[in-house]
Parts: C-alpha cells; sequence; structure tokens
C-alpha cells in the first residue's frame, strides 16, 4: 500500500490532524501515514509550496502527498488531485502545488476533484481535509483510479515564485524559507552562482549579514561568526553558525540577498 | 490488531511520550500508535475531555484511546477503563471521560484497574501513564479481556459542562476551546440555534467580537473581518477571517457568548 | 524488522525529519519510526545525551536509534555506529553517545562509518543525517552486519556529566533536565540520599526553592507548593505542584541543589 503524507497548517498536535488521520485511518486501518509538517504558518501557502517541492519528491514512488493549507475552504476554488513526476497529490487549487508543478519536468496529469460519491455523506463547509480530501486519498491508496474523481483540468493555479536576477557580476535573489535553527535560504541556487564560485572574490550581503566567501559547512568558523554556504538542497543559505540568524540579525522571508563577484 | 491512541499534556515532542511508547512497542512491536495531541495545557482535564469528545469516535470500533492529564498521579484516584459506544478508553478518573460519557447515547461500561499482575513489576509514584496504564493498554491490544482488570463500576466522576442558555430570544454560552488558527469554539451548537438560524436576524456578540448573520465558511469574508459559523463540528465558531481572534481580540475559553434574535 | 527512532534538534515539524523519513521509507516502506523527540535545543549535546540515555534502553531489544545533534557536520568529525547493551545507535561521536556508554554495565562496540558504499551516491556538507546515517540506518535495519561499516574503534568521545559531590551530611548537585511541565530533574539520584532519606530531617534548597521534605508523588500537596520527589528515572526532582517551577522560580539546567541532612 503506498505511503500518505500530509502537510498542513493546522498546528503541531492539532486535534484537526487527529480527525483526519481517524478518517484515513478507518478506511484502511493499516495505512501508514508521514506527518511532514503541520507548522505552516496559517494561510501561508507559499511556505507550504516550498516544503512540498524540497520534500515530496524523495518519498517512494506512488506516495500520496495531501496538503491541506486551504483559507478558501468552503468557496469555489477546486480540489485537484495531481501526479507530478511519480508521486501524487491531493491538494486545494491555491498554489499548493505550482511551484511542484513548475519545477518538475517529467510527466504532469490534473484532475479536479467533482465527483461526490467518493467524499463523505456529510461535507461541512469548513474542513474539507476530512470531508473531502481524506476519503479520496484512502480510496486512492486503496486502488481507485484517479480518472473516476472527475475531469481532467489544464488550469492549474500557479505560484509566482520569485526568482533571483542574475546580472554580469551580480546576483540578486531573496529569502524563501527560514528553518527551525534559523538559517535563512534564499532562492539563489548552486547554478546561479557557478561563474562566482569558480572566481576568488565573491561578496554576499543581506541586512547586517555580510561575507566575503562562501564556505562549505558551518564547522569551518567559529560559533556566531556569519557564513553562507550551499544548503542541502542546493540553495544559498545565509547562517550564524550555531545561533538562530533570523532572530539576531532581524531577517526573514522576502530579505533580499546580494551576491557580488 | 486495534489503533492505541494517545492524549496527553506531556508536551509536544516530550520524551515522556516516547517512554510510553517504548512500553507499548516493547509488547507489541507492530502496534499502529496514533498521537491525537500532547499539547493539551499542563494538567487541564477540561480541555482534554472536550479533544477526547470531538476526535475518538472516529476512530476504528475497538480502537483503544489512552489519555494521561494526571495531576492526581500516584494519590488515591483511580485508574479506569471504558467501553463508550464502540470505543475503549483508558484514563484517570478524574472527570477525562466525564464529556464523552455524558454525550455517548450508546452502551456504556467502566471497569477500575485493581489488578498489578497487569502493570509494570516497578510501578513509580509520578509516572502511571508509563507503568500501569501503557501496560494495560498493550495487554487490551493483544486480547486481554478487559473484566479481567478489576470490578465493574457505576460512579465513573463526571465533568460539570458549561450548557448554554436557552431564552425565547437569546442563547448564552461560552468558549470553550481555541484551536490553532486562534479561532473561538463555544459550547452552542446548531440545534441550540435552530430558531436563530432560520430567522433573518441575528446577533452575535463575544467581548468586541460582533456580527450580525452567520456566515457559511470563512472565504465569504475578507481577512480580518469577524465572522461566525457553525465548526465543522456543528458548534458555534467566531473568528477574524484568516487572522487568530484569540489574540487579537483577548478571547479565550470562559469569555461569554450571546446569541440574539 | 527492528524498530527505528529519531532523536534531532531539527524542530519539531521540521521538514528536515521528513527529508530523513523518505529516505528511510524508500529503503523499507513497511519500516516502523518512532520520534522520540525533535525538540533538543539547537547544538545541545549534553541536554540529547541525556534523553537518549532516559528513553532508549526502554525500547524492544535491536531497536536503532539515530541521532542527529550535530554542529560538526562536514568536519572531520567521525560518524559512529554503538552497541549499548541490547540497543543500537548511530550518531556523530560528540558526546552524543557518551553519557550512554558510561551508564551501560552490559557490552559495548563502536564502529566508525567510513565506507561510503553504504551512504547516498551524493553526500551534501550539511546534513549528514539525510545523506550518511538515514541510508546506513536502513540498511541495518534490513539486515546488514555492522562490521561492514568501517573499522571498531575504542575512544568514543566521552561526556562530561557533572556528578553530584556526596559528604557525610550534605550531598550537592545540579538540575541536568527541564520537563515540558517545568519540573527540575538533578543529577541526584535516589541511591546518593538513600542515608538522608532513612533519617527524618532533610533540607533540599535550589535558589529559591526550598522543601524540609521528600514526598512521594505532587498530589500530597496543593497547588503552587514546592515539593522535592523522586522522579520517576529516580532523580531527585523538584517541582511546584501544578505549576512551572522553571518558569516561576527562574531555575533551568546548571542550577545547583543542595541536600542537607
Amino acid at each position: 500500500m503506498p505511503i500518505v503524507t500530509l502537510t498542513t497548517d493546522f498546528g503541531q498536535d492539532s486535534p484537526y490532524v487527529a480527525q483526519v488521520k481517524a478518517v484515513l485511518l478507518s478506511s484502511l486501518p493499516d495505512l501508514a501515514i508521514v506527518d511532514i509538517t503541520h507548522s505552516v504558518p496559517a494561510q501561508d501557502v507559499q511556505q507550504a509550496a516550498y516544503v512540498l517541492a524540497e520534500v515530496t519528491p524523495h518519498f517512494p514512488p506512488q506516495s500520496i502527498h495531501m496538503a491541506v493549507i486551504d483559507p478558501g475552504v468552503g468557496t469555489q476554488r477546486r480540489i485537484v488531485f495531481a501526479e507530478l513526476g511519480d508521486q501524487r497529490y491531493i491538494a486545494p487549487d491555491n498554489g499548493l502545488l505550482g511551484l511542484l508543478a513548475s519545477q518538475q519536468p517529467g510527466p504532469q496529469r490534473f484532475i479536479e476533484l467533482t465527483e461526490p460519491r467518493f467524499w463523505s455523506p456529510e461535507v461541512s463547509d469548513t474542513f474539507h481535509g476530512r470531508d473531502i480530501m481524506a476519503p479520496v486519498v484512502a480510496q486512492l491508496a486503496a486502488g481507485l483510479r484517479p480518472d473516476e474523481l472527475g475531469p481532467e483540468i489544464n488550469d492549474l493555479v500557479m505560484l509566482t515564485v520569485p526568482k533571483p536576477t542574475v546580472l554580469p557580476n551580480q546576483v540578486v535573489g531573496e529569502i524563501i524559507f527560514v528553518d527551525s535553527f534559523g538559517n535563512l535560504i534564499s532562492n539563489i541556487s548552486r547554478k546561479d552562482l557557478r561563474r562566482a564560485t569558480e572566481g576568488s572574490a565573491v561578496r554576499v550581503q543581506c541586512g547586517t549579514h555580510e561575507v566575503t566567501r562562501i564556505v562549505k559547512t558551518y564547522g569551518e568558523e567559529s560559533p556566531g561568526t556569519p557564513v553562507a554556504l550551499f544548503s542541502s538542497s542546493g540553495r544559498l543559505e545565509l547562517a550564524l553558525v550555531e545561533r538562530n540568524a533570523s532572530k539576531q540579525l532581524g531577517l526573514g522571508t522576502r530579505a533580499p540577498v546580494t551576491v557580488t563577484w
């Protein structure tokens, strides 16, 4: 049976998460459920889209990823099934899958959920994660063919992802994620900086965080020192060694990052 | 094998939770354990009773729900096994199961745990979740008959649940739960308001939160707007669209809610 | 198949945790993974060592415990496999396993991970939990013999654990752990105080927390009262009944504790 993962803004340890699991397990008591995160800031579709793009492609093929950041619940926003590469998704169509869809080179398929016979008999106006998505996920995990769920669509809501500006001797990007250590992860990739990192002199600047070289890992410098390095997902990351850079420097998502060489 | 769920005030990610799981898995390595929540405020029996009542009835029949909010651990308070509807429970007898017992229409049975042969050989004075409840849960999951655990009792400690006052043109209730979005959930049910919601004019007021109609879902209004709606569990809920009503309005449990029509 | 546990400082609900699980489950979709905690304060090796020592010995024999508190990731610090009693471990060699190794009376074996053929094909400089440890854990769980991983070592990095000073009529120790209730757990064991607890008069003092007897459990005193008792792991613990002693008294790890009799 495929693995099912959950990504929500319900809050750590929220009873809403348990309600979703109760629905899944009532259909499939042996289902393996993995919590990706329930700590997405409330209604922050962009942060969730980033997490989904970083994490879900590494799961076993045919895993089903259910994502519920759904400020439009109960309105006319669509709920979609998606196949992206070898992974499957169920999410509201509000941009959550937009980053994955723009990055994933492989085949893509999107289906709108329109067939209420696969949903709970009673659907609330405020909790479609429990009443529509979870029942559909359980039936997909049990073998339901996705094309039973509704019609194919080709106008998925995309996400405007900020892209770095690459100039002859400068790249300007921005912070797109702050991890739990307070490390600042930017939208600048190793590829964007290929020219810079081959050269000797480089200057990375973000607010008061300023360094003149890119290190390989935190431990090259002593605690408290500002460093720039490539994150484990290949993005330029700014950190204070063994400290919380976000808190100490007052920097967060959308802060501009400049690399000059 | 039945699913086992855990509801505690041990704190998110607490090593105490892992100790309970170690006991369960040492008996039954294949046991499926679901965390309902470990974030109940310390010693808050009423919040936990609410969560148990909302969530546990939706699990597969014969699931075993272990709840440990236990300020009286090591004193003379009893530990009980309960059958409520098609679900089973192990908890201290301090009101935790009182809300479920008062709501559950089906058959009910309560047994006091008095037989130390089903417990850990060494029982600490401060952690009966690990030393008494977890071993009993594991043995129940493996097929132990509940009547082996001790004598039946019929004087379970009940919980005084605040009920709304229903007047000819007014209902007065109170907030009983604040969810992780800061939405305020009251003890007023859809049934209590049947008359009001059929009429056209209704006024809902709680502190500075005041609205003149009940909407179907958050997305009907723009971000920041106060709304009243029926929660996914059928209770009157007050919210600020895409904002944290509890923090922004300074409202929490016990705040009075008035509906006039 | 053995159970795998995770202990990290990645933060509750961190996507880094999900990345580790994705690696584990991609090899072994049926693997049972238990989260011990992901809330170790960032880079706090000593707190994590304490949690590992308290919790892991209670898991089923041959469980594999993966611990990632790794400020030296990417530097020359070693990664080790350990057998301690009937449990197995994978962790950076920075003291994480030092407390367990000093307490565990049974057979011990340590192996340095030096064989990259068991690692991910691409190893990042900043996330060896995902790229080295998780693949090795998955292969151990599937039956790989530990001696394939690298050479045996006998110079594990130990942890200087503060030990209490035992005088004829006084023991001086310190707080080593604060639990999620704010209870203060010291390094003074029941054995250190055997003489004291048999006598009638004893005085326990830590900052402004001062009591003249050791109780059996919290519920012997009324809410708010300072108490001293033996924790569920047999250590002297200071608490305020149903209150957060750490916050209310401003006490934390390293605060000295004096017992006089």
